[in-house]
């Protein structure tokens, strides 16, 4: 890399979308549509946006949408009995549950119901610890993303330092396992790690995955370092600060037009990979 | 921490089996008498003598010990049907298969067979991923083995950065999420890792989990940090320089006498909360 390079996650995912076309008619051929089911728990404006983007997406590309709804009133049970429902249904190839749901709802325990042949989404314990060790179908799909672009543009990962700043378990903690098997240092740090901006100046690869606007600052960023943004904070802003930010990095995702929309390429892509295998084993 | 600490492993484990021995005399008049399965295949002396040890410290606590010796010869699917076996075993509370198999054995694939609940030497990538997300029963041994002695002295693990060399299944990438749980910083190193003196040199604790003698020099350790040795070395040699490392650090496992011990205290520990959770469950 001599030149800056803005990391343009529309046209990777474009790419990877056109691919999985091929997949998806030869499979509707042989009789398999592959079926990615949304849940939505709630009336929560951004997740039903959310929800709405991936079923078009699928749409769009042959993949069946469908889409299930629940009240806000509904309790743990009645949710985990509609994944039960999900997962023994053998039209459905991919589970997605839309989080956050309501807070008196046990997501965790909803996450884990997933049978982990449909986790596209990469939600599960289960599926990390796969993830972790190397041999998982499904990794979270943001940190599938952000792996996807940086292979798209060649950008070397073995022996880079990696710092990623966020630790939730379907971003920080996934994308830090995913780096590291890659054969990148990583060092994942959080709300308690004293002189972040100290440890992001080392940083060869800096994973933005906090989720608070514009929280990584330009002069963290060392000359010529990779800024991968998985922040989308309201009024599309990223979680590092874009503009300067900029100016030292290497290589960028904006945002939006970075590590977003890829991030809905790779769930399409686990869809159609769940939808394959289901047709092996048959 | 004023002086210098050696953290005296021995006297940790004795603490922890102590409280152990009141538990398991409860379960035995209960009818339940806490059974660890170790599975060894093949003839390899060091895993023999682990395996030994494990079975010994078992019936020192009276812990059932249910030793399965497999010759060197059978299959992956002899040793997975053993597995099975062990896991519709009512009386085996917890399930330890000794790390190496001979190479023509998939030995990923024995540790995933065994049962989540009988996985008390933290071996399958699930039972990692429920660690990794705070909520797992059985992390591996050697990476509870470093928390525990970490906290019988007191020492703070939030906000502090620690630094893991290594980034095994069962000890580098368990005892990196362990830390993270905790909020401490954690970069993970491996021999793909550029300048690793000059990054274990800004740890406050260092993890020493690369199974190479005196790996970790002692000009690599901070003034004052904590210096955990997970190695253990034909000779009693652990990955530390340890009469090097000794002189800056602020406290320090010693080898022997320091994770080793503790390391089979927790899977004794595991082994009893197993027992606890199958009679609780009953």
């Amino acid at each position: 890399m001599e030149n800056k390079l803005i990391l343009d996650g529309t046209r990777v995912a474009a790419e990877i979308k056109e691919q999985l076309k091929e997949r998806v008619s030869s499979l509707t051929t042989q009789g398999t549509i592959p079926c990615l089911a949304t849940v939505l728990v709630g009336e929560d404006p951004s997740s039903a946006t959310y929800v709405k983007m991936k079923g078009n997406a699928c749409e769009k590309l042959g993949i069946l949408s469908k889409r299930i709804h629940l009240s806000a009133e509904i309790t743990t049970e009645d949710l985990l009995n509609t994944i039960h429902e999900l997962n023994q249904d053998e039209n459905v190839h991919g589970i997605l549950l839309q989080h956050p749901v309501p807070s008196h709802i046990d997501e965790r325990a909803a996450f884990e119901a997933i049978d982990i042949e449909k986790d596209v989404d990469g939600v599960t314990s289960w599926g990390f610890g796969q993830t972790s060790f190397g041999f998982g179908s499904y990794p979270s799909c943001t940190p599938a993303a952000i792996m996807a672009i940086m292979d798209f543009y060649d950008i070397s990962i073995e022996g880079k330092h990696a710092v990623v700043v966020g630790r939730s378990p379907i971003l920080g903690k996934p994308v830090s396992m995913l780096l590291l098997n890659r054969n990148a240092t990583v060092t994942t740090c959080h709300s308690y790690t004293q002189n972040l901006n100290e440890i992001v100046k080392q940083a060869d690869i800096v994973v933005a995955a906090v989720g608070k606007p514009k929280f990584i600052q330009g002069d963290w960023i060392k000359q010529g370092a990779v800024v991968m943004d998985a922040g989308y904070n309201p009024g599309n802003i990223g979680d590092a600060d874009y503009e300067e930010c900029e100016k030292n990095a290497g290589a960028i995702t904006p945002v939006p037009g970075g590590v977003g929309p890829v991030t809905i390429a790779m769930l399409l892509k686990h869809t159609v990979d769940a939808a394959e295998k289901k047709l092996e084993n048959k």
